[in-house]
């Protein structure tokens, strides 16, 4: 198996940071998933980066994640062993030894969440995800539009308690795997959706994680040379910039699991005078400038801030800071019919159709 | 193996009303599990029951449940084949065939559910259950106290959902199967508690479908010769008329699953004058006369109806409904130090001991 590249604790920094770029606000605090990760591979070694291409196709794939609202994930920091625990109950259920780990969304915490099991298990991580960014809920992975089921599913927690789920359809397990989920006190651990090296070839969104280590690369690199690292990101993600101003009002709330709300900003420099809101269900999923939809959901949008280009969650907004607001395009089976059904504005609630940006 | 009674699809009729008295007014409607009892005996064959030391110490016997809201579980009328499916994935995943069948609560409609799966297995059903009446919460069986695990748990639900639990307590498997159980809307169907017949000769509360069979039947016979139904049932538990008066007053709500609230009573004959109160949470939990405390969990609180002798469940009570209140003790492993910690007073939020009935 061609090694796309070996991930040492040291690069899990770059990962991280480009994971909450396309976390896209949400998807868990990096540094969770960060700090899980590189006592893993401290303990058990480096991790293979491979390209989905190189499974073999009756090989068996598991992605792997953590569940829950951001906000409470970082109060409540998970053990690795916990996901370890995860996938091994699976392994053990399917009664088959699984051939590599999966990366479930590239965005957040659980863009190096998978890194634990990879390294505990001696496996090789496949260079990609099932999202391209983060998204709440979790039959919301272009597994799902390939047929793929998310069971059975093991879900562990912090204090020993463990489900396997068996489920009718993947909006089923989000369901029972929410509710569990708020009940062990806001998030857990989890093995689902396990493939066979063919479908993941078709499934999986490519190089995602490859993607994420050259964003933090990039970022921290530019900044080192004191050049613009809000400019080498967006050239990087062939971004648009979509707003430039401070944060004004806040709301958040934690509801059914998520937390959910809005932001609103004054502009700043060429956007002075104007105003920008972003609404966010863990992700942002929807940005209006001068009251106008100017992007959404299956799309992405990010917030860095101004000067140091580092992205900013929705957890950590706060009153006045300066950021910078990017829209860059979605992967294209987000734009299939299937895809927006899955994740486009209209199943969060908005009364409006999905136009890829630019408009 | 010795059987101590052959029950037929017409026995369910007894059976149904008994359970419905030792259901303290909750344990779900008797009569959705009394036709899912039925309609399995009239497919499979009777049902064998049997005493609990007629099973080998190495064999394996396995309770089974309804689980949610009765207020849910009579409007959403379950089918028995979720119930053997329960059965089936647990035995499988035991990895041994299950060599008897175990009634969890012998109040309401569980005292009927087992017949489902002993029916279509061609299993004995032992003569007894987990509590010798109803009660709200998964964790509040004798087999709690005998150091019984209530997993490996297997719940599922009337779509095609299931889910395989593994907790670090009873208390915790209470709480996910409760969350999973509003989850798919208010109802599921379980198997649980696998025991040895060793520990069920030590755990079960004996005798209590065949109390259920001749509470049933003395209430039919004693109509059918117009002698008084209620004097009957008082002298065949052995309990004591603690009110008659009718129902002025009824509070109920449908909160985290379970049916709660209060009713209150104005006094008729030797009690005109007196008020009377009855707390429940799905069962009746406390009753004050007068504003005081005169029983209280565990012993058993039941009503009847003064003239039929009929047994009126929470869910059934209406205003103007003049009824019997009947008080008798329960099984005495409730009266321990650790089953007054499960089901005693304190534990659903009373600020008082338990006092055995009569004070």
């Amino acid at each position: 198996m061609k090694i796309l590249r070996t991930i040492y604790a040291e690069d899990l920094e770059d990962i991280a940071i480009g994971g909450a770029i396309l976390g896209t606000g949400g998807g868990g605090d990096p540094y969770v998933g960060k700090l899980m990760a590189q006592e893993a591979i401290r303990k058990h070694g480096p991790v293979k980066l491979v390209d989905v291409e190189e499974l073999a196709d009756d090989a068996l794939v598991v992605p792997v994640c953590m569940m829950g609202a951001p906000t409470v994930m970082t109060e409540k920091l998970p053990q690795g062993d916990e996901l370890i625990n995860a996938f091994r109950q699976l392994e053990q259920l399917l009664g088959r030894k699984i051939d590599a780990v999966l990366c479930g969304e590239a965005g957040g915490v659980n863009s190096t969440t998978p890194f634990v099991v990879a390294a505990a298990g001696g496996l090789p991580l496949v260079d990609g995800d099932g999202m391209g960014r983060a998204y709440p809920e979790l039959q919301m992975v272009t597994f799902t539009m390939h047929g793929v089921s998310a069971t059975p599913m093991v879900l562990c927690d912090d204090k020993g308690n463990s489900l396997v789920l068996e489920t009718v359809s993947n909006a089923w397990t989000e369901r029972l795997a929410r509710a569990a989920t708020v009940e062990m006190g806001g998030s857990a651990l989890l093995a689902f959706y396990p493939m066979s090296g063919e479908v993941a070839k078709r499934a999986v969104v490519r190089g995602t994680l490859s993607l994420c280590a050259n964003l933090g690369r990039t970022l921290r690199e530019t900044r080192s040379i004191n050049a613009d690292p809000v400019s080498a990101i967006t050239k990087m993600l062939g971004a648009s910039i979509i707003f430039n101003g401070r944060v004004k009002d806040i709301d958040r709330r934690t509801v059914g699991g998520f937390a959910r709300g809005s932001a609103r900003f004054d502009g700043l420099e060429e956007w002075r005078g104007h105003t920008f809101k972003l609404d966010f269900q863990n992700e942002f999923l929807m940005a209006e400038r001068d009251g106008e939809i100017i992007c959404t959901t299956p799309d992405l949008i990010t917030l860095l801030e101004a000067e140091s280009g580092n992205p900013v969650t929705a957890d950590a907004l706060r009153y006045g800071l300066r950021l910078v607001a990017l829209a860059f395009p979605c992967n294209p089976q987000w734009q299939t019919q299937e895809g927006i059904a899955l994740v486009g504005p209209r199943y969060f609630g908005y009364n409006t159709d999905y136009m890829p940006y630019p408009f």
